[in-house]
């Protein structure tokens, strides 16, 4: 058995089956490794970002780690923008970065980067594997690492020489180190605040908060207490949906999240950090807590939320089942296909237990709302702003849950920074029905210029901001990779073409123009 | 006047007129400054390793510092790979990070990165701008980084704040560290060596030893001494063809390389490195250099090559004129297309001064070969082996020539990397014909494996070079992106094809089925 081989049964062992590849020269001994253990199936996507952005959304709803080959440097570097997001998520994430022979390094051979130097930024593991023999302990460690904290990414490096030379075994799996429990004193904290019966609300986040459980806990709280519930303004994963409770979202402008805020005398942070507006803006603060509102932290983002909600539900006697929202589905829209026509379309049609990722940044916001009722379905978002999560997303959730359909809401310009993840739509074939929500320029960028002064954008900035000159067709595209697409301009015909391939096998692509 | 204008200003003092964005919220004040102070036009690309990658092809065409304009970390992270290739180059090439308001950062917001570390890997010079005031000051050490020592990559991260205060006036320019002049030893033991009338081989390397410049002097070197002429593997610029003397191209893999260099009792190196294998492979050395061959340095990639070429062939007393290829194409080819057909389909069609971006790795060495004494015209490659380079590339080439056509050189695999270039071309109506080697698969990956001893893969190692489930449609590709294309299957109808659309203006694609 060689080091790659004895790699690649550990993490058979741990459970991993998927591993999302983009491999070169040096990564070839592991590509063996796969066909020589069995259990593992390598997806290939045709660019690094789609990778990572597929791991992100298989971890995020498989719960289980997940895993990247990548090529080097520029191969990691092509990830990265997406591990950025799996980071922001505390998704659990194992990348394995194939370096040259440790012999041939100091040669400083055209492809040589200081591959650490990348990694560090989006990860909280890094390591170089030194030997063949230790190789599997040290991807042991890394799995040890991911799923520590909540989650967390790790990087490990592996020169060719490591993976080929002799291993005796696979290594034996590591405890991982389990999310802090809640502390008395914050429990008695946060019970304090709520039985002071002032307005109070509760800001749930990180990865587990808004889950089944947490989302249970959180609405027997509620119950309880009278107090609100919030989530981060872009959740890694939340149930919603008839039966769980409403919980609105944090709005993205700064102004808008302290109005939110205002009216309660305190903010309780489970599993979320402080608010913090997405850019900094003159005249408006970084931290968003309402001057007279005071905040009480009863879980940190790495901490367990879920206990600590549950804990605080019972110490509260809290009933056994809270407010939950019962199915109602707004009327099919019609006329004009506008961001609100198209959420209520979507929400109109969409099934039980659909995965939807949005990634439709200002076309997302009227779903949401139009969606608080819908039958049962999780909810994926972008986490860390970096743009072009949500098709890849899309890729690792269906092969995390190959039995639940997954809708991606996808915005055209964030569409096209991973686009290559429709090829692995159609290579998988996988049941992604893609919206993309074709407006035909980076419309948050026109906001945040009219926010920034910028009334009058001279050509330069109109310009990069228009998709338009040309304008992309993305039924080409999508057939272009194996695809098959539909354009709509109606919101009837969007209801009617969403309904149709939602009830198709395979992936699908919808272009919305709005 | 703002710090973003008193930047832009300075950039076109500098001779900047065009810059390679992606830009986001926390560069909004410089794209105002663009349209406060004419002059400069941003060209919009839809991924930032589009931008970096055509800033690498318009600094190795235009030969002054290219500009690009990057969002926070995760858009510096897209446009790393490319920025690995340019610092290969050596291409003249400033990057602009925008990043968070100064007093924003501590929040934590989820786009912070750590910015410098994912910049450092790729560049000779990483700062973060201090204050308004001082802004286009250090985009002027900025730029006289770029230019120092033949050609680096400079990295300035920008808050937004820096950007919007006041600032007095744009920068003075500062001077670059010249390359050093070639040393009276090294050049009396190249004379010394050439003179004792041993079997020798030039080594061409650099930005600039195979410039019309540096070629004519090695041509007189090889007159005077009989030497041969050899040029890197992955040559950043080199002018060909009728015109120009005949360089062959040391070959990729190290036995082939070492059997090359092997008839020559003495490898001068001028402006090139030691050459060096691409991978490590068991049982070959890093350093090709063949035993018995003596290795003398002329000029260092960071001196001034063409300079030493010249005095070198003054000290030989070489004619003023060495011997150069005349111009012949290869017939016509008809039949199958294969890479062998292809190759000559181009160099059968090419007109005078075309500029060739050859990305087409395992489908480009025949053209290379065929297009020896073709027109003269100008050839760039893939200097770091980041694939997803050429079309970019062709973007900053077609802008920095746009009296001059250019052929994207393109393999499917490396095409996909970033193949949102080609809405780009589109757009500024650029003079590209892209070819596409379509031979569905990740073909040196394959050659690779065989090396590795893989010689019979599974099904996972298999499937991670084959392209063809399912197959990449190219021509709706092009068309989604607005870029009209053809389908060609046979040597004929390439030639037909091609010949056809290298005399229409704007872009077009030609999808070769090898």
């Amino acid at each position: 058995m060689n080091g790659a081989e004895a790699l690649i049964e550990t993490a058979i062992r741990a459970g991993i089956d998927i591993c999302f590849a983009n491999p070169g020269t040096t990564e070839l001994p592991l590509m063996a490794a796969m066909d020589a253990v069995s259990g593992m199936h390598a997806v290939l996507c045709l660019f690094e970002g789609v990778c990572t952005g597929a791991a992100d959304g298989y971890g995020r709803m498989s719960g289980r780690p997940a895993l990247t080959l990548l090529h080097h440097g520029p191969g990691l570097a092509n990830g990265i923008a997406n591990l950025h997001n799996a980071r922001r998520a505390r998704t659990q994430l194992v990348n394995i970065i194939g370096e040259h022979m440790t012999w041939h390094r100091d040669a400083n051979p055209p492809l040589a980067t200081d591959i650490a130097s990348l990694a560090r930024p989006v990860s909280a593991w890094v390591h170089t594997a030194s030997n063949s023999q230790s190789l599997a302990a040290e991807f042991a460690d890394a799995l040890s690492a991911a799923c520590s904290c909540n989650g967390q990414v790790a990087c490990l490096i592996v020169p060719m020489d490591c993976q080929q030379g002799a291993a005796a075994s696979p290594a034996a799996l590591k405890p991982a180190q389990p999310p802090p429990q809640p502390s008395a004193e914050r429990l008695a904290g946060a019970r304090r605040v709520l039985r002071a019966g002032q307005p109070s609300a509760i800001l749930l986040g990180g990865p587990h908060a808004l889950s089944k459980r947490g989302l249970a806990a959180a609405s027997r709280i509620a119950a309880a207490s009278g107090c609100r519930l919030f989530c981060e303004t872009f959740p890694a994963r939340m149930e919603r949906g008839a039966g769980f409770p409403v919980v609105e979202k944090l709005p993205y402008f700064p102004e808008q999240a302290l109005e939110s805020l205002s009216p309660f005398a305190h903010l309780i942070l489970a599993g979320a950090g402080v608010p913090v507006a997405f850019f900094g803006y003159a005249g408006h603060p970084s931290r968003l807590i309402p001057q007279g509102t005071h905040q009480t932290v009863l879980a940190d983002p790495e901490e367990d939320a879920v206990t600590a909600l549950e804990e605080l539900a019972d110490d509260l006697d809290a009933p056994d089942r809270g407010p939950v929202a019962s199915e109602s589905r707004p009327a099919r829209p019609n006329g004009e296909l506008t961001p609100r026509s198209l959420g209520e379309a979507i929400a109109a049609v969409q099934p039980e237990g659909l995965i939807v990722v949005d990634e439709a940044l200002t076309s997302g916001l009227p779903y949401f709302l139009a969606s608080a009722s819908a039958p049962p379905f999780t909810y994926l978002t972008l986490t860390g702003g970096s743009i072009g999560h949500g098709l890849p997303c899309a890729v690792g959730a269906a092969l995390a849950c190959p039995d639940r359909r997954v809708l991606a809401f996808e915005a055209d310009g964030s569409g096209m920074y991973t686009v290559q993840a429709l090829w692995t739509m159609a290579r998988e074939n996988l049941n992604i029905t893609t919206v993309i929500c074709s407006n035909r320029g980076y419309r948050i960028l026109r906001l945040e210029m009219a926010r920034a002064g910028i009334t009058h954008p001279g050509p330069q900035s109109q310009g990069v901001t228009e998709l338009s000159r040309p304008a992309l067709d993305w039924v080409a595209l999508a057939r272009g990779m194996g695809v098959p697409g539909v354009r709509v301009e109606t919101a009837d015909a969007m209801v009617d073409q969403l309904g149709r391939v939602l009830n198709e096998a395979g992936p699908c692509l919808i272009e919305a123009i709005i």
